[in-house]
């Protein structure tokens, strides 16, 4: 709302300014005067004026806010918009419908452009992760749990599994209801037409969906749904944007958020390179996750409905759409220009000297001692300073192998298991859907 | 937590307690014996001994209890109260997996069932509807927005609506990714078994799905989803529930939730029927809601996993569910002996006098006056104290109809619209899915 | 974000705007200048011409913005375009602070204001519902509980409850620490300067407060207070906006939101004055609610400080301030010309023709036949046709009292307790605080 | 609500048994009588005789469980359960008040305890942080902002500011209102006693407050905002734990949570030694901050009351009072045997090689070459593999110290600002409080 949220403004943003709310809503009375005409409720003539009309270029956004002003109503304020340049069949602008058969129909072409910008995005980004696992998934790279150094794996399969779970967010995306529309009056019965031919045509003209059967609005567990499934979106992603940070720790060195020469860390330290995207990334996803409460709250309309869902709609549609773009796009960013430190990554691999291959000791142990009590030598072992000489001289488990045997255990680089398959795998399977 | 909350419980809380969750534990680390004897990681007669020894007969909650006060580690207790069991293979308990290998199949095998449970109780709810509704299609009802009179409709019309959104929150839950499970060790890559053979085994007998990918554990967008649809469901059934409330008011009065004989309504109002089992709803549906923040929050578990999840998820997921639930049962049988006052619905119907027919005079008088000015007309009209008789003195449009005409214009139980037929659409839609 | 979202502005926008920002950015440079000198720390030219350029005047919002796509740095462009217009002396600019110490100072001018300008809006409108209840503390009129007549009240009484929790939400605000400042340096410990003198010279010159210790930030459970402040205060009032609504209904027909001659309620349905006013604060409510989610998850930043919080703060409290703001504005329009219908609400006083008072009734039998039996005798009269008849036939109570006696007992005129007593105390104690 | 939850329990769930819940609707019934008898209202002996009756000497559990059964009303199973026992007076029980009398009070009298004990346990975890301090606060450890090494400051001023904002999150329950009852019947106005006394006397028996003025129930503004401090107390925790569990990494190691030599970190990992505590309060701290939204859309109850507070109330209250203490808890045993690695420490102070200090050069070179410029070489420098030699060399600041001068400069010992005294005077400050 204020000037500052202009700075996450993406192209998204003009799918809601006051103009394109305008276009869409002049759109769908202009198809709406079309179905009637067809349908004979109104004169052919009057369809054609009125059609020929409902444009931007007739029918000015200074000029409706002027007649809102009066009559405190939109979009009665577009009827008469309308209305008043059409000097023959003005009466019969709007004829049939309520304002929530324009509003509800204007915000279904709105959301389903919006949600396709969301879901290209969404694919884009998807392929931008794909280029780089292709470039990292050699790469060895120690798994962490709980921030503890766990087993080795492979940047391309961490990256694999950020790009599956993209892909369950976007799915939730894809499988909300959007794009839908309505021409069913008041209280959704069709009594002013007494049919749905108006409505099946309007909706076929717009590319629109129809509801099994609405109120007067379109029930809103179909908005919470796409407001669910961008909070998810925005959610995956900053995990993943957690990672980054994590990773440009000064003590791990792994990753770095792309950094312009020119750009400034810190205005007092120098030396700062600070992940100052990603962590931007991590804030903007509490609101769009915030939204969901209110979109849940607005579910229990009153009968046939109240209009308390219509102002913050205004607010939350786009501001999570807008928000969910501008974390796509600045993750494709991100991902693109990733730095990876090969070096840190490697001495970072070896850090504990063993102890991340302590569970393939353990379970070449089972057979001899079992895994429980493998568990428990190789337990009081790892806090030994040398974890491989402690194994060897052990003395139940320090005769089961050789030193030759042993070292070929603790390579963490023979120890990353199916990382590389399963990466391959996940890759193909998203390669094929995008 | 405390013994008020006792109140809710329905019987799939059984699905939730120590004992259960034991028991699925057990069944995990079961079968997996039995795919690592299959695969050849562990003997034939270890499989066979720790997968009959895995039952409650033989591992019991005290005691895997006790070992966990020792060691503070959930499911090693497990693994160890089966191990004591297998005086042969004990060492063979839970080769090659990590901890939340169990634990998250074990969570797998809950969901699906308490997920199975609601959509079946969901099925059952809208049976109620489907037997509500043709008991009332015939009703002709005014329908209200913002509180007010609009135009008349049908109660079947009414909750036809309900039906319907209902079962937009139910496919969001039939969508949504429930019953899976993993075996994929540590870090997700399969490196304790250089294979995927044993995941698959295991799941297959179990009856779960496997994710496209994992860390250690699966990911947590596919738990927000179906918290989500679970607060989707119960805030449609909110919807329901305020309307039951709103018509219930002493002056409406159209509808009234079955109210005993016995029952009080009020310690100190002898006279009072309260709406609290609708009231009640309308409360926990809230809670129901606020979960999925909680939820949502925890998308962005840390590298290949942190546990901030495992507390917050022992809540609220069987919080949800329960309370999904108990809102299902509730609400079915609230609606099986909802009271409906057809005086009282006969009488608001008329209560405006012809103004809520107003939309339908305006129309017939578009092709005279034009719309805007029909409606202009009739608004300055509906504020004179007899609204037909004004209509008929107008000097502008009085003589358009006869009284005759303009009484059957205003006539409220023919401008219903396709109330009916849009009615038995949804209906017979519904009735070929449940 | 959209220009949708313009409809809500209210002036104390202008707190928010780029504009204001940079404002109170460069006051923030200037009086650490001045600080600078008078401590030592920079030479006193210095410190002049850097107090004397820190103003809009010289440094221009374009300038700075075009310095922040080259730096990706605020407010690093803040100091730039200052030093740039200081030919002598720039290299003095922002000397011995970090960013935050400019941005979260500029924060607690400006929440101060906002807070001030939301306190002042707070008590005009409690101004406004005393003026409200002085018209109307004689009207009697029903209780409502759970949607049902209870017993008799005022709506002098109705009002003072809104008056008094309006207090307790605003008493809220003015606990929440707003108004704080911090120039501590980068991690908190006034490493850069030695000494507490800058800091403490720059807030008193500002009029802000000094927090007990910082890391690089301002501790964020501050805001998120005040934050849950702010969505008390709007909570609160949905409670008297959903009462407006309810008693507006058409069944009720009590109250009556203000409605211009000129304005529209519905484009379709002439006869409909809906009150969309309330129905809208309504809904804003829900956004400034879901905004404390946002807020509570930012108090745990990493370290001496992550950046997360910077993204959504510029979001969600401009959001959550003009929001308030808007509601408190709209409500004062409205409480202002609410119009009260004594007919209807007299008409709804004797709705239940004497049940309303069982109450009293039941109170008057507890001597003779005890409060619980009284109770269950009552309790079936009440489902009679004729209530006051059917006590007086009742073989046990019937010959208690005399019909007169009953009639007096039943008058809900006289059951209204404390109501106006309590409420004259009430407005009292308001009156004496604002 | 699951078996699983019983792991969170604290004392505190005392509270909110049914038990402890009807022990204290009893204590209100009791005290009720007493007033009522002192005010005429009722005969003395049968205040005398309720009085004796209303304990769970006399009124069992399970008795007033069979009659909620039967009337499906609480507390008129209690109210029915006294009169039973008082064969001469029965009749006198629960005169002239309303059922939510005894419902809210009993609740502020449960509440008042819960938040005391809240209360004291932060004042113990207060301790217990103080302890922490003086025995850390000379420890030099490295300020970490964005996770990247910012500049040094120390291990007690690290704490000391967990300290601080804890102290703001027990201001803000301390200044929220708990411990308020009302005995002001139906609707607020005492219409049943026409006097204010019975109140009186009630509540200053029990020892509670009394509300500005109510309705049927006290404002659930109250309620939302010891909701919200309870999360607030909840999310600064969490930023503590957050702290450990992050300095805890393998690469950083530089705290250590408390971890017993029987505990296993892993079930499959020997060598893990995971934070799970301090994770686990992670995790919990988001189910209250999600209470909050529960109880924030709880507080536009409808007209003198709607009873959908009731249900939710007993989940959520319970609920972040037992998590809030657990947290707390945990929270002080984990601090108290935290592991400090000083060793670790120290070489994480020195790992960036005098960048750590950049800021004091940049202010040291301020009057030679102005700040900004300062920042710019230093910047480039930084990036050079031996920042102190890169200094020296520099063409143009160079020359401006010497060596010894530069390494004075770069010793991170000596460049940390007031850590000591701030945290001095925080003890000191908190010290006095509690």
């Amino acid at each position: 709302m204020s000037m500052w949220i202009e700075r996450y403004k993406t192209e998204i943003n003009e799918l809601f300014t006051a103009e394109n709310v305008l276009r869409n809503q002049l759109e769908v009375e202009k198809v709406l005067a079309e179905a009637n005409a067809e349908c004979g409720f109104i004169p052919k003539e009057a369809g054609k004026e009125i059609a020929e009309k409902s444009t931007m270029e007739f029918v000015k956004l200074e000029r409706v806010r002027e007649i809102e002003k009066e009559i405190h109503h939109e979009p009665m304020n577009i009827v008469m918009g309308i209305a008043e340049q059409c000097p023959n069949h003005g009466g019969y602008v709007h004829y049939g419908v309520t304002s929530n058969d324009i509003m509800d129909t204007m915000w279904g072409l709105i959301i389903k452009e919006a949600t396709s910008i969301i879901l290209k995005e969404g694919k884009k980004l998807q392929k931008t992760l794909i280029d780089f696992i292709d470039k990292n998934k050699e790469v060895t790279i120690i798994g962490r749990t709980h921030g503890q150094h766990a087993i080795p794996t492979t940047l391309g399969f961490k990256f694999a599994n950020f790009l599956a779970e993209l892909d369950l967010a976007i799915i939730n995306l894809e499988n909300a209801p959007t794009g839908y529309g309505k021409i069913s009056g008041a209280v959704g019965n069709y009594a002013s037409f007494g049919t749905m031919e108006v409505e099946k045509l309007v909706l076929e003209k717009l590319g629109l969906q129809k509801p099994m059967i609405t109120t007067q609005v379109i029930p809103r567990i179909m908005h919470a749904t796409f407001m669910f499934a961008l909070a998810g979106i925005s959610s995956v992603i900053e995990r993943l944007a957690k990672e980054i940070r994590h990773l440009q720790r000064t003590e791990i060195g792994e990753l770095q958020e792309p950094f312009k020469p020119s750009q400034v860390g810190s205005s007092t330290m120098p030396q700062k390179k600070n992940p100052h995207k990603t962590e931007r990334i991590c804030g903007l996803a509490r609101v769009v996750r915030a939204n969901v409460q209110a979109s849940l709250e607005t579910i229990p309309l009153e009968h046939e409905r109240d209009i308390s869902n219509s102002s913050l709609e205004r607010i939350i549609i786009p501001e999570s759409f807008i928000l969910t773009h501008y974390i796509l796009k600045q993750t494709i960013t991100i991902v693109k220009d990733l730095g990876v430190n090969k070096e840190k990554i490697k001495e970072n691999l070896y850090l504990t000297e063993g102890r991340q291959c302590a569970e393939r000791v353990m379970l070449a142990l089972t057979e001899k001692v079992g895994r429980q009590k493998g568990h428990e030598i190789l337990k009081s072992l790892a806090s030994k300073k040398d974890f491989e000489q402690a194994i060897l001289n052990h003395e139940e488990v320090g005769r089961i192998f050789t030193r030759e045997e042993l070292e070929e255990l603790l390579d963490p680089l023979t120890y990353i298991g199916l990382a590389k398959e399963k990466t391959e795998e996940v890759v193909e399977k998203i390669r094929k859907k995008i």
